[in-house]
């Protein structure tokens, strides 16, 4: 399959970019169209529209799709006993499949091109996944409440959705998902690093999201949660931390030198009154290239709208920080964009020669978008997922003129599964 | 003329509301659809819709859309310098009037059906917000620079326009706009205050947005910036005080005494890093039925979204207090509607009979609408202005299927006076 781009806005000038199969093959000033690029068999107007590379959504649970606006403006323990976890045990995989199927459809309406998740029933994500075209690593909840059968089980489990997942899309890249250090225990945790460490695979933990889970690490195990898990060997370039709002500075030094990836979910942070992710000081330590950007499920956030989840997390650190300054357009864009690319190993998060072919087209007609001094400017603060006309995917058309395939099905079966769920 | 919305989601409930003239004549059970209703000039299909109340954006200055992106990330007082006074200082009617014209389509295109307004060249909004078809409280910005010859310009200017509002559109309501303590003398402060008295007029002031205003203000006056406007008996229920971030104990109650109307920009204050509107303590002295939301200017917002901005206010008070439950979305949908109603003496804000038909239709497929398991929380936390189908303003319809008449004209003049003013 090959699809030409025409005449599009890339960085400020007007660009062809012509995908081969699932890359980026070339990158044209227009009036040069080269001989291949008029072959394509797909050809998109670019006129009046923008390419940015697709989203990146570093942290959510997809499928709780589901529970969008279910429960809120509770206190975080009442909310998570009485609603979220009587709620989540009743989860069937088919459940999570069509959660999942809603989720990607949001994704894709709103320029997300992969995400990061952990939920439960992993081959009801995976199907989804597989099915709607966009990236995704995906780990189990793993999670053995310091319970030595539950651990076995979790760790064979892990085991075997590993290997099945070697013969899954190349879209779709299994990591591991330790839920917490309050959730897993320490020999589970070392066993996760060495499963991780073995077969080279991506790490997933919540970390330092709330000021209990650390007054709770230090009663239990004498040391901050950064620090207990260096203590054990956990932390490594492949460990996903999300969240990380309470760290000490020598944690964010250990951070730093374990090469830790961080993700930042400023609106779930916000919602829960977690506290917030020192930006300027993980910066300042030199880990700005580690972090990206996540929403969080949609029981914390309410959407997957990455487009909103930047511009509330410059608009969050500026507040909290006093500091107009800080996080600025550029910075927010590349956690939503090339950093996480890095982190999650991807060849793109930019659009170049030779990258996937993980593209989203801005439609520079919406309101939001004109006039059209600064586009980042736009994009960080200004605009919204709805702005996106078209996503390519891994060299596919998900979405052209904001129709995805099958749209009303999804929805309509999400719809029917959530109110069965929450009854 | 009249419509009738069929079978439209209304509180829970399917629902047929008929518009007669400008008022909402009838709501009725579906299936009982009377007589007169059947009569209508225009009927709109309710089915997959909701309708709520147009949302009223509380404290802007709408043609600063031409500025969007401009500049961003900036010190307050260097971005204020550099960029917007002296862009600012360029401004024509005719700028003013394509800016507004902008910001009205963008607010149209997101479900809102009155702005508050504070801006250079009041004819050219005046003149915007009479075409565009939605209502909006002008105020001319009065700064006099604590000059007496300015101060009687502005007087006069004032004058001249109120006179002139009575002969516009009932959909303008003519206030008073003194900028600020720090930029406007106490002599014109009590001029505002007497000829607003005597013609019985709101009055919109930027207070309490900085703790610069407030040190300078007990540097200069002896007193904190809400004890100063009370010592000159300048606070009535007809002041609309935008912002109020940095409020002492005392100030608050006399903010309660006084009745005085307030107006939280939660985006704005974030983005300059001013600070938090005090949201728990304001209610509890009483004062919740006063507050109304804002998105301010986009040149610290960047759009005027105010399902954007519901969201940003929650997130923000919780963030900030540290409490899960504060400003829950219940609230934060009253200040968006009934309570800014009340404020702005408009028999409107809540979908009623005898109520002026400003009646927004949401789309509820949109993905971030489903699943429906409580709107209110949809729409404050997860939808956006695309989630907007139908506005219908005064009685008229000014939006269908997402179409204004218009649109693209308004965009592309906008785009060419906002390229010329920062050429």
């Amino acid at each position: 399959m090959s699809i030409l781009i025409k005449n599009v806005l890339l960085e400020g000038k007007k660009r062809n970019i012509y995908i081969e199969e699932n890359l980026i093959e070339e990158i044209s000033e227009v009036g040069s169209i080269k001989e291949k690029s008029v072959e394509a068999e797909f050809v998109i107007e670019g006129k009046d529209k923008a390419a940015i590379p697709g989203l990146f959504n570093a942290h959510t649970h997809a499928a709780m799709t589901l529970l969008r606006g279910y429960a809120d403006d509770m206190q975080l323990q009442e909310w998570l006993s009485t609603k979220i976890w009587p709620t989540e045990a009743k989860l069937t995989e088919d459940d999570v499949y069509w959660g999942t199927k809603l989720a990607c459809l949001e994704m894709i309406k709103s320029g997300t091109t992969f995400f990061n998740d952990m939920y439960w029933h992993w081959r009801g994500s995976a199907k989804a996944v597989t099915e709607s075209g966009i990236r995704a690593a995906l780990s189990a909840v793993f999670i053995d409440g310091f319970d030595e059968e539950r651990a076995k089980e979790q760790m064979k489990r892990n085991e075997a959705l590993y290997e099945e997942s070697k013969k899954m899309s190349k879209r779709i890249i299994f990591t591991l998902g330790p839920h917490a250090i309050y959730t897993v225990s320490e020999e589970s945790l070392c066993w996760v690093r060495d499963f991780a460490d073995k077969h080279d695979l991506l790490v997933h933990i919540h970390l330092s999201e709330t000021e209990r889970e650390v007054a709770e690490c230090v009663e239990g195990y004498g040391m901050r949660p950064v620090d207990f898990l260096d203590s054990i060997g956990f932390l490594s370039p492949r460990t996903i931390a999300s969240h990380c709002v309470h760290l000490s500075r020598k944690e964010i030094e250990l951070l730093k030198k374990r090469d830790v990836k961080i993700v930042h979910t400023p609106a779930s942070n916000m919602k829960l009154a977690s506290g917030r992710m020192p930006y300027e000081e993980l910066k300042w330590a030199g880990l700005h290239p580690n972090i990206a950007l996540g929403t969080d499920g949609c029981a914390s956030n309410n959407n997957l709208d990455m487009f909103e989840e930047m511009k509330i997390a410059s608009l969050f650190q500026k507040a909290f920080s006093g500091n107009t300054t800080s996080l600025p357009a550029n910075e927010t864009f590349a956690l939503a964009t090339r950093n996480a690319a890095k982190i999650f190993r991807l060849n793109s998060g930019v659009i170049a020669e030779g990258k996937l072919a993980d593209v989203v087209l801005l439609d520079l007609k919406k309101v939001e978008l004109v006039p059209n001094h600064n586009l980042t400017s736009n994009i960080v603060y200004s605009a919204n997922g709805s702005c996106v006309d078209t996503v390519i995917c891994d060299g596919r058309i998900l979405m052209e003129g904001r129709h995805v395939e099958g749209e009303d099905e999804i929805k309509n079966k999400a719809k029917g599964v959530a109110y069965e769920l929450v009854k």
